[in-house]
């Protein structure tokens, strides 16, 4: 790891779900660092670094005893949640050095995670995405894990442009292209947005206006809006509204829409943990829906991999090559912007 | 890449064949560089730097529009065949920097690629050889991918007592180390060649005497003329004759024999794209036969891979352990003393 | 390689066995050094470097000739024993260079070879472990290849408290944990042992007891006393006796016993060949019995090898953190002072 990543360190990312951690400690690296997390006794989840300080075996592929402590796989030491040493067969193990413990918080269903100094790790500093807990709103989704670093992924939900190509046969189509995007500062955050009128719907939307009684075939009005929250959290705004329903303010019976979760967790500069995921607020109740949406979601967001990888490796083929800033790109480069005033203020110790 | 290669740049490759690009666009490292190859509307063949000028995805996983020009897969750019931006959806490109168009011609079946200055790329430096395409032959081959440097198949072709050991069951037999070969110089070539006197065949020629209505177990007359056109191109005539009738030079319905065509072409320096196959003037339109005799030579052939990897791992293991220089080896000594003038004379920019 | 391995060099380590000679010559990597193995005329197994001194190729994808020669696969070139050129068609090779020639022992059914200075190879430097040639006595073992330090596998059997956590299904108890070891040097070897007596015996001592005709659910006295002889090379005397029948001292007809046999050769730095097995006293005859032993021996140790990588990495990734050196950790500490001592001395040129 060198010692200035490219990602903000005193920030929350999105380690895991808690589903991961239904079946033992889960080891995994956030941001360089090679953690294990674990749901103790009072079911608060906890994360350590994953080195038994015995002798250097990832805690990892130990296991969570009745007590809720996790236990070394190799020689049985057992860790407190603060990473300090707690037992040990035949041992004292006051002296023992710990471990490093990282602040974790659990919320919107998912574990956060903060790799930077400790003390800053203010909760509240999650950003606020309640509408996650609201009634009246499902989630589904997956996580994959791919070889780019995190900014190819937050350019690709900047410019959702690729769609026509990426994803031609499912939510692409050339009305996207045709429709210039319009990118803008909104507080803390960054927003990139382009609406297309009077248009057919692509093939998924098709899909969703059958879902929600609509005809398929209707001409439609579309929008797309991305909101890039520090450090790497998008959350999509799509739909489509029968054409000339007043788009995304239709009233609910005459639109599809839902929200496109992206949670982008550094992994190592190269490679990322990417949690997608669709929210909706409409059938919330209909777990066969939640299945299918998200296998037909996973299916069009595999496309991005492939795509990402190759870029990534050209990339690095390519260091002396610039990459060109349209307007379509306007969205990735305020939030690459912005990730660098992050960088900079935590470097210079701001 | 070291900016000294192995091996002369000013000169023409064999990049891939037409049958490559019939299912799109072909991306392909030549000599050390990401290279894509499509066939545009002119039906002429095209070679660009892999690498959009848009954000770096590799062109490669685009496609051809129906005008002929190769789209990018990730944002929509069209690509004019000089490396030029041509269009984007919603942009004006005239500006936009473009990549690096190859020089390529299609001659003898292959797609042929330039990496070196492009000024100085003459078709007419494209060995000669037009017997290709006289009637009365038919070719037939295949490609591996080879991770050893170029010049180790180089020496593999010109020293063909390695039949004996690595071929022992097909084209191998005693009687080949047992002949000494000759090796020299002829004009821009080399050659090295053997003859065998009144032995039996080995099964490879067997079989071959059969296809050609002859007696497989008559006694006869084989030879072996391996002649080398730099930077790695590599003709063998081989046959046998029914013995006394004359070796190479007896009447055709006295003799099998055939054209080995090896075109080598460094991928980076520990790998290659081997282009193998075999040409003859005997029952050309028997297309079974054809593939047959791919079929035959394909597993010849892939021998030598295992073996060639397998030594270029043990001489970097061994980077202090000289080769030695036998009489066999004299066709891939001289071989070898050419490309160093070459890339001598290049190298003092002559 | 560096030029100071982690290991000794002037010491007999364990290549292969005679078994995995037959099917003709063997490359194995035996402390940073590309070797290859087969069985001469003379019945004697020959080490040589793997290098063909003619082109560089792996003579271990030769074969043997009907004089026991070792003959190269490329071109034919034939080796002797001592690793100068004998012959080759066509070729004087009295002036050839040769490659090294590896001292080579073939002991208690291994196959030892010296990788340092082949002067000071002498053979009574193997250690002692004549009782394996003594009647009465059978083993079954076999071959894992593991991407760690030996260093780490020596610490995983010099300190058997891991049975309790990576074992617990088959040779872990829970006494093991709570029975401390007692560590010591024993003339030039160490010595790590502990008792636990009056207990249940553990899955795998059930069926040993079952084998010798006792009672699997009777109280036990259960013994483990490791011994390392340098450079790292470990029996394990483990059994069980029935309670209160003097335990290891116990008549045979009153215990279940067997010597565990780990013979750890370094690979490269950071891999292992790991030659397991058991050798055992009773019913020695009985090949079924050998083969079910070894069955659930592979299984158990196989165990070990996730762990033992996972820690490797796991290290590699911390290089600043210390490792504890516990009371169970004992053995290994004083194994790998033994060791230092040994390597300073090499060094040191003593």
């Amino acid at each position: 790891m060198s010692s200035q990543p490219s990602w903000p360190v005193n920030t929350w990312y999105v380690a895991c779900t808690p589903d991961e951690l239904t079946s033992g400690p889960l080891g995994r690296q956030i941001g360089g660092k090679q953690l294990v997390f674990y749901r103790n006794g009072d079911g608060k989840v906890v994360a350590l670094a994953d080195f038994c300080p015995h002798r250097g075996a990832p805690l990892s592929l130990g296991f969570v005893n009745v007590d809720g402590d996790l236990v070394c796989g190799y020689h049985g030491m057992v860790m407190n949640c603060d990473g300090s040493c707690k037992s040990m067969p035949g041992q004292r193990v006051q002296a023992f050095p710990g471990v490093t413990a990282y602040p974790i918080e659990e919320r919107y269903g998912f574990i956060w995670v903060w790799t930077g100094n400790a003390e800053a790790a203010d909760p509240a500093l999650i950003p606020d995405f309640s509408w996650f807990d609201e009634p009246g709103w499902t989630y589904g989704g997956g996580l994959y894990h791919i070889r780019c670093n995190y900014k190819l992924m937050v350019d690709n939900l900047m410019d959702l442009t690729h769609e026509t190509y990426v994803h031609a046969s499912s939510i692409g189509q050339t009305e996207i292209e045709e429709a210039p995007p319009e990118s803008f500062k909104d507080g803390d955050t960054v927003v990139t947005q382009r609406t297309m009128e009077n248009i057919s719907a692509a093939p998924f939307w098709k899909q969703a206006l059958t879902f929600n009684d609509l005809d398929p075939e209707a001409l439609v009005d579309r929008w797309q809006i991305s909101r890039f929250t520090p450090p790497s959290h998008i959350m999509i705004n799509v739909g489509v509204a029968l054409a000339g329903e007043g788009g995304i303010d239709a009233p609910a019976d005459k639109k599809a829409s839902s929200i496109v979760v992206d949670f982008i967790t550094p992994e190592t500069e190269n490679s990322i943990w990417y949690f997608w995921g669709m929210a909706r607020n409409f059938k919330a109740d209909d777990a066969e829906l939640t299945n299918t949406i998200r296998e037909s979601q996973g299916k069009i967001f595999a496309e991005d991999l492939e795509m990402l990888e190759a870029q990534q490796r050209n990339i690095d083929d390519n260091p002396d090559r610039d990459l060109l800033k349209l307007n379509i790109d306007g969205g990735g480069v305020l939030a690459r912007r912005m990730l660098d005033r992050m960088i900079k203020a935590e470097q210079s110790g701001a």
